[in-house]
């Protein structure tokens, strides 16, 4: 009797969506607002309100761990290129080159994941979608800003050496997932802010949408993980005591922001693909049918 | 009104439930088989019936693409060593070392791959879940074994040639999955084939076994990468028409077998990741209370 226990089961979902609407509420309204269920039976939801609450605790633990990860990740890359890689320059030396690890890890992955979580925090879902879209697109915007100029320093800096560009697989991994990158923000600027496109065709791309960022984010990270280690094998093969293999200081400091950024990729992918965090349907009607932002200016 | 809203769209919910139970039975039941409501109102259920068809077809295009992935990427990485970097031996020689990209991408990846997306194949899903389960736990086997003499043929190379072992981020990330892999496949063991565990820690703990797998699959996409990369640069160092950035045709091979991985990659995690795509939950009851392999045998 599949289906009889497929029924069951929904019976038993549908109470649950029941309870999330409650949790939906939790963070900045009070429980009046929620409909006559709750009002009318508060102490059938104690466990709810339990439950909720260490929902809403557990996703902030991960989210304050995501927001050290992604300092930790920033310091780490800067004290690197700043101390042991001799600075930064814009002038086609090997200091220039130094902006490539820098932009990368700071806009393509720190940047970038933030973004990319920035609908999962529960402070956010009693207020209108709309400012949150904008923030979401601008931080997605200048993380891929800040990508292209750190293409730009490897590019200027290879050209001034005469080395060829875009021949390892490092480079191939990275250069694919900034171009994924672009592609995803401009059709998320077309689907989901530009009044044109259908409510239909928004609700279907819109999954297609957070998967492609998911799998953006563990190219950026392949990328990251292959060119630190390509970084640290070019520049660590002098005597014993410099060389990679005698893990010196320089090549632990690049291990650990390896670590890091495996860390900071498994945090974010862990609050995204976490169903209770996903922010729930608004009361307003524009969220609802996905009304893109430059039509809810005009309406 | 958000409790209003929700409670309508829980209603909907049930309701793609209920066809998505037909669609479960699809594969290998007939209509009869699934309720009183599909043999009351068939004509209802034409939309879902083709809606089904169309999910069922798509998977099988990416298992398809799935597979012609993992077989390209191990036909790739024998290539590459045993044609451009002199084949395979066991005497701490750099030919021992040929087995560990070989036996990393194979059992690593490919078998680790395969053995994930298994029960997402509609063939599998009328069936008693024992066998698969049985089949899953044997193949992440053998892809452990596989990963644990790949892991030992470099460390016998760097040992007979005296070069440390894990010093490198490639290697960090590479033991890292490996013994989160080892892990994962003792507590798989632990909480869903043997008896002792309660019911309720299975449920608990299958959402975070299913996360886990994908995470370990991406830690070893990049290991590879990095891997890959990492071994080009230290064997095309020749002249200029051999160096890496030239690009000679093994550069070519090994590049595009780090495309290869990354392409598999994300195949896997698009078939793990669709929620349409997941086995339902079985009319036989130790399927509904996740009843391991060892009790229901001695049942």
């Amino acid at each position: 009797m599949p289906c009889a226990v497929n029924k069951e089961m929904s019976r038993q979902q549908m109470q649950q969506d029941v309870l999330r609407c409650s949790s939906a509420c939790f963070p900045l309204r009070s429980s009046t607002e929620c409909g006559s269920e709750t009002s009318a039976h508060p102490e059938k939801h104690e466990p709810a309100d339990l439950s909720r609450m260490a929902s809403i605790v557990s996703f902030y633990v991960c989210y304050l761990l995501c927001l050290c990860l992604s300092l930790a990740c920033v310091v780490c890359v800067c004290v690197w290129n700043s101390h042991w890689r001799g600075g930064f320059a814009w002038d086609g030396s090997v200091l220039q080159f130094n902006w490539h690890p820098v932009l990368m890890v700071t806009g393509l992955l720190v940047l970038y994941g933030n973004a990319a979580v920035l609908y999962r925090v529960p402070l956010t879902w009693g207020q209108n979608k709309r400012p949150w879209k904008l923030l979401h697109a601008a931080l997605m915007l200048l993380a891929l800003v800040l990508s292209i100029v750190g293409l730009c320093a490897v590019f200027n800096f290879h050209n001034a050496v005469n080395t060829p560009n875009l021949y390892s697989l490092h480079s191939w991994i990275g250069i694919a997932a900034t171009a994924l990158f672009a592609l995803q923000w401009v059709l998320g600027l077309a689907v989901f802010l530009l009044p044109c496109p259908p409510a239909s065709l928004r609700a279907l791309l819109k999954p297609v949408h957070v998967w492609m960022g998911g799998s953006i984010l563990w190219l950026c990270i392949a990328a990251c993980i292959s060119g630190i280690n390509e970084k640290l094998f070019f520049v660590l093969k002098g005597g014993a005591a410099e060389a990679y293999a005698s893990l010196p200081a320089e090549a632990l400091l690049g291990n650990c922001l390896g670590v890091l950024i495996v860390a900071f990729g498994l945090v974010v992918l862990k609050i995204l693909s976490n169903q209770n965090w996903q922010r729930p349907p608004d009361s307003r009607s524009e969220d609802l049918v996905y009304t893109p932002v430059l039509q809810e200016e005009n309406e």
